[in-house]
């Protein structure tokens, strides 16, 4: 099962290794985040990034291993955006020049950027920022400048203490014309003694959600007083911007988006040249130059790949603590029982569990077709393509509206229509490179390693599995750092984990309230730091943030199926994940054939439900839309529902993704069985909880929703045995969860106890502020007490 | 609205005044509080306790004012416990001499208390404690002892630091026997130099969730080597003992619940003498000698008002910062989009707002019953008591089962049947007291102040309402301080504000997702410290941590439904909030008769249909459980089932109180009106979340249910324009608030900015650590640095 789940033997031993060798270091400990001053965690985490940098040079790991490491590491730092914005970034949007002038400084850092884009008045629209960039021909520069306070820039991360270079968006003006947003590089601190430059202010925004978690990284606030740079700093190759999500005009834009060109449109950002001449010309073409592809994707793949580990970091937490917890039901005096046992806690954590496996796959199958497209797209073939299929507005959608990140300019030259495409016109094979066509395309559900589920299942059901369980696993943990960990590996290319497609916008959010369910499931002690949930749950908050605009994400998804549906009758046949919508006919009238319990374990009953659900909802709002004399106003007004909508066709993708993947084969003892399960749960889970959509459009009976609650019960009693495995197969060490409660050998209440000491009020047994404050109280002088 | 808000002009008066002392006073700063460390944010916290204390004593204040000023300090602390638990529990549980001599210590802090119950390995399920306290005849003490390391005492606050003394729970033993859990009055630290006494081992268990939060709170461990106190020290009056939850065996007893009794249960606890003679006999007496309530009451009723106030703090920063915060839809360079305009917004928005109206509201409702039945009692008047209409087992159940958070007794003779009730035999009339008869029974629901609409409604719909509404309330927020404080008040007696019953625990939830979806609303902005959200997310936390036996709490709710429906037949008619049950046959059959979406605002309607559905899924649950041979291996299996039927019927309740509030009479223009838009929004919004059980139960059809939908829409449009003036009315001081996006003057954007430049990372320009570790890097020195 560990195969299954980290994807194949290769990417099983790079992250058993890195994550060994991370752990056995001690130079990346993590225990003490929660106890330090914000000053002293900061610091902290600047040796860890210059000590991570330091073992990468003297193991000479490959950029696989490399990244990995990173992952390992756990901390939010600088490196992040250094590594995962400001490098894409130039790549993406700098003109060939500006890559070899820039490119080398970034890989060596021997400068370090951020990604200068939020403004303090202006987040998720992109196009509302104030900042401005104004072409002085005189000297050919541009003026950088900050002309209110709601311009300021406020959140990039790195910005406030580190960053040497930004870059900053800003409004382009050349004579007294605005061009839009663009990218420009500047230079923020002298690189001699690191000093902001002149017209530069910057500092920390402050404190962030909870301890330790994001209050690592130096989130800033920096202002521009007419900061001069030379023309050649403005990224010119930009005229797409990337973001995190997606301006409300765009909804608007007559658009065409199936789940094809969402997830494509992530990985394929249309560019051309935009460029200001030394005579300050502001010169675009109507024609895209390029297709350049895997540049902001790669930084979206990481903030989506970071959440999915979320959950199931949580999920491996409560499970284990479940099952070394115990309370009531003790009879004559023996063991109470383990609170895992109790259906309630199964009915709340298993289908977390489940979820966990489901997401898993998800970004697995969206891993593939993201290499899937790619290839093709290499080849000149455009088949797979659903715009092939779609409106004439072919890829003038696909760039002006992409997917969950990435913003459409105003600029309208961005929504002409596209005609042609073509494929790039050059690679860089930099190894710091993460093109993704050079991502090896392995099978995405891959096992070959057998489970063995004497070893899995040891202990669970009827055992104890606290404290003794370390003895029946001796020095299996310790091995680690004795092994090879610089192996010439075949592949030098980290196989991208996860995409992030509207289906896993919604999971993030699952997750995230999964992260806070499962605190809750571990009762007061996951309360504690040493729990490892509250920074779990920190952390993983402002990815749940970017979902604010998930709402509108969704919008956009509802948006492409009602398009969908007003072209049923037409030539343009829906493909990919929404080909259901062909047999929309009989998915608005199937009637349900589940007659038994057991019935609902049949995939195709299964999918039918869930497709006649998405067809239907969806149909129903087309219905309501067409109510409405102005459609824009229909939209608005109907926005809650159609987001409604789209989730049930989101969900859909991730149910049948599941049950397709366990149609492939799966090596291993028990493990295919064991998935079925788990799909069933997390398939039959969705069912009762979202009865409501199901019943209204009339797609199961009441009859029907009460035989797939019977059957969930019985599978929660088959995944019983076999949960601690299943958490075991994630294979996270004791210093990646970093928690206590689901430390690998149960050992739970004397780490607990130990690690209590260890807090600074510990230090003295007597507190600081005894004599001034409490010492008053008792004696009775608190009235000419000086307070 | 502000009155309604309240409860009374006269809770307002106190409120308005006490809170404006507080916030005007610096000794009370709280901003502060996330940059502080471990120790300096103890220390702070210790400061402001005294200087609370000191305050009180100055002005004289009254004890309801003294109560309101320890609530808007806004910090918790070891007085919480202090004057939480620790009193409370002396006065529950303590013999007059224990009275007498430990309460007045206690009354004017020359000791210091706290309540020891959890263990390390020990929480929920008080009988499973560890902690022993054996009885030795020969010196006439106990010996408190902990054998084991799970036995270690965890959790309790004010323990880790300050506390002098504890009421610690402990296993009785007398000449051997087991005697059962028992409380006992433990001397931890001398009294001189606070040093801890022989055989304690105390600290802190470090830190939790969140910045500030709950670490200015020093929960403790304690360990006890063979300590010996006198025998008196034992709270001989204890027999039931008080405590967060009910353990699972209690839900296997035969025992009959409705929701007065557990509203009533919360009151009144039985209390009967068990005692240990200096001879080492242990005696219990079979009959309750005592009918007391206004112990544990408090404590428990400070925990749900605190979180009860949560969601409605959350509510008002959300619901200001939506106006304040523009994005997109900006035509021809006017100023963008209020968030709060997006439907998307208000669909998750308003219902939040309405809730936090409903559980205002409930509270009041329970606070009216509390009083009720108390007064009832003292006129030795048990005709309200359900159980005068219930099963022979009479009030036994009522001592045995109790609410959320009573524990009881495994001793048998806790679990016989009381047959006889006495009227409380004596009151304290200690102005610290908290005994309940006192409050004086105001009509809950009164309104007397009319709202002027114009300045609430001030500029939302249509105007700015950011910097520029500081200028339309010139001077309105600077009066506080110079308002006489400290008035001649006709009551010294503190309304309780809230009583926990099921409905509330299960709102607990609710607020708690609620201010997490908050601090979503607020995008990004909502994740800096400065909004305030996360701190009071990770505050209430805990709320909700109790939570965990909230699962446990409804299945004993669903087992009194049980039990209803089991003796529908017979004589014994349901009454009070369960008396829908009366009309059984009817509601299984009845038919929603609404026919066009206005239909939904007739409360009739509304009330049918959640009486229906409530009583079918109880129905069916019962029928489901007489499927069993063994009923309480099919209460066990049938569990989550059985809580969704729980929350089904408390959701009732709480729709129901506030459909009552409205047929009452509500003075202040307009004010009836804007209730009556928020009572439906919450009605409506429950089912349409609930949707699926409304569905499958039949008590409405997709149509009715499309129709709810559409209402829903139109009511968001209506309360839009009186969102702010309806947060307005909670009448919360920016102290208080904390928040800088939840600010009344909407100036968000300038105090973000000048916030930010207090973090201590800004203290210098160049961070701490660049010349070990960021230096080296941008140099290429990496290699040779010292990390
Ligand atoms: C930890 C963290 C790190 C960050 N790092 C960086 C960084 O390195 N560089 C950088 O440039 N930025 C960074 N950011 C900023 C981040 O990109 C923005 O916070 C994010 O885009 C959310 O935008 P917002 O704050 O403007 O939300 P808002 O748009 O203000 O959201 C507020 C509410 O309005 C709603 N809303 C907004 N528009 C619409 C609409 N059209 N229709 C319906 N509802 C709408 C949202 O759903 C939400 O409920 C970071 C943020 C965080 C929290
Ligand atoms: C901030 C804070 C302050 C506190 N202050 C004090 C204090 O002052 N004094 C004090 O004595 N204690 C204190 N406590 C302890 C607190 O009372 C316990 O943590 C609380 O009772 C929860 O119990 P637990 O931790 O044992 O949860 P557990 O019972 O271990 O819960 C773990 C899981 O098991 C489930 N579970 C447990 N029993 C059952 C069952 N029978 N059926 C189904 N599911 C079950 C729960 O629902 C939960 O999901 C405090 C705790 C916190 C977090
Ligand atoms: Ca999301």
């Amino acid at each position: 099962m560990k195969i299954v789940w980290a994807g194949s033997p290769h990417a099983f031993d790079v992250s058993d290794r890195i994550s060994k060798l991370v752990a056995s270091d001690p130079g990346f400990r993590k225990d003490n985040r929660s106890t330090l001053s914000r000053k002293e965690l900061f610091k902290n985490t600047l040796r860890k990034a210059a000590y991570a940098w330091k073992t990468i040079v003297e193991l000479r790991l490959s950029e696989e291993e490399a990244a990995k490491l990173r992952f390992y590491v756990d901390e939010p730092a600088f490196t992040d955006l250094h590594w995962g914005m400001f490098i894409p970034a130039i790549k993406g949007q700098g003109t060939e020049e500006q890559q070899q002038k820039w490119l080398p400084l970034a890989y060596k850092m021997q400068i370090i950027g951020c990604y200068a884009q939020t403004e303090l008045g202006h987040g998720s629209n992109v196009q509302g920022l104030e900042t401005t960039a104004t072409f002085d021909p005189q000297t050919d520069e541009f003026i950088i400048h900050s002309p209110t306070l709601t311009s300021s820039k406020w959140w990039p991360g790195g910005l406030g203490k580190v960053a040497t270079h930004a870059i900053a968006y800003a409004r382009l003006i050349v004579g007294g014309r605005e061009h839009g947003v663009n990218g420009f590089i500047v230079q923020l601190r002298s690189l001699e003694d690191h000093s902001p430059l002149l017209g530069i202010t910057v500092g920390d925004i402050g404190m962030k959600f909870g301890n330790g978690a994001y209050n690592t990284m130096d989130n800033g606030v920096l202002r521009f007083d007419h900061v001069r740079i030379p023309r050649n700093q403005m990224l010119m190759r930009c005229a797409q911007y990337t973001c995190l999500c997606m301006p409300s005009d765009a909804l608007y834009l007559d658009k065409v988006l199936d789940v094809y060109s969402i997830a494509f449109a992530s990985i394929a950002v249309m560019l051309w040249v935009s460029q200001v001449t030394c005579e300050g010309k502001y010169k675009q073409s109507d024609v895209p130059r390029q297709l350049v592809y895997g540049t902001m994707v790669y930084v979206r793949q990481t903030i989506v790949a970071d959440a999915s580990c979320a959950l199931s970091r949580a999920v491996c937490i409560a499970t284990r603590y479940s099952a070394v917890r115990r309370q009531f039901g003790s009879q004559n005096g023996g063991p109470e029982t383990q609170v895992i046992d109790y259906k309630t806690q199964q009915s709340r954590l298993f289908p977390l569990l489940a979820s966990a496996y489901a997401f898993r796959f998800i970004g697995e199958w969206l891993k593939w077709l993201y290499a899937d497209v790619t290839r093709r797209l290499q080849a000149n073939d455009f088949s797979t393509l659903p715009e092939a299929h779609a409106c004439t507005a072919g890829l003038k959608s696909l760039t002006t509206t992409t997917t969950a990140r990435i913003l459409t300019s105003k600029n309208t030259k961005t929504r002409a229509i596209v005609e042609k495409l073509r494929a790039p016109s050059k690679f860089s094979t930099s190894p710091w490179m993460f093109e993704l066509h050079l991502v090896p395309v392995d099978s995405p559900f891959l096992v070959e390693y057998p489970v063995d589920p004497t070893r899995h299942g040891c202990g669970i059901r009827t055992g104890f599995i606290g404290i003794h369980r370390k003895k029946k696993r001796p020095g299996q943990r310790s091995s680690s750092s004795s092994e090879q960990i610089v192996s010439p590996l075949s592949s030098r290319w980290s196989p991208l984990e996860e995409e992030s497609l509207p289906a896993e916008d919604k999971s993030l959010e699952e997750r995230l309230d999964g992260i806070e369910e499962c605190r809750k499931l571990c009762g007061g002690h996951g309360y504690l730091c040493s729990s490892g949930l509250p920074e779990l749950f920190a952390v993983y908050v402002p990815a749940c943030t970017y979902e604010g605009d998930n709402t509108v994400l969704l919008l956009q998804v509802a948006r492409f199926l009602m398009k969908t549906i007003s072209q049923l009758g037409s030539s343009k046949k829906p493909v990919g994940t929404i080909a259901y919508m062909t047999r929309v006919k009989h998915l608005m009238q199937c009637r349900c054939g589940v007659q038994r319990a057991e019935d609902w374990l049949k995939p195709s009953a299964l999918l039918e439900a869930f497709e006649a659900r998405a067809a239907r909802m969806s149909v129903a709002c087309a219905q309501n839309l067409s109510n409405f004399d102005n459609p824009e106003e229909g939209f608005a007004e109907l926005s809650a529902d159609l987001v409604e909508a789209a989730v049930a066709h989101c969900q859909l993708i991730v149910v049948s993704k599941f049950i397709e993947k366990l149609q492939q084969e799966i090596h291993g003892k028990g493990v295919k069985q064991q998935l079925e399960v788990l799909c069933n749960i997390y398939a039959l889970f969705l069912l009762h909880k979202h009865q409501g959509d199901f019943l209204s459009t009339g797609c199961i009976t009441p009859k029907h929703a009460a035989l797939a609650n019977d059957e969930l019960r019985s599978l929660y009693s088959q995944v019983r045995p076999n949960a601690i495995a299943l958490v075991d197969a994630f294979n996270y060490t004791d210093h990646y969860l970093g928690s206590i409660l689901g430390c690998y050998d149960g050992n739970v209440y004397p780490k607990l106890y130990e690690a209590a000491w260890k807090d600074p009020l510990n230090e003295s047994v007597v507190p600081d502020g005894y004599h001034q404050y409490i010492r008053p109280l008792l004696k009775q002088e608190i009235c000419t007490a000086r307070l």
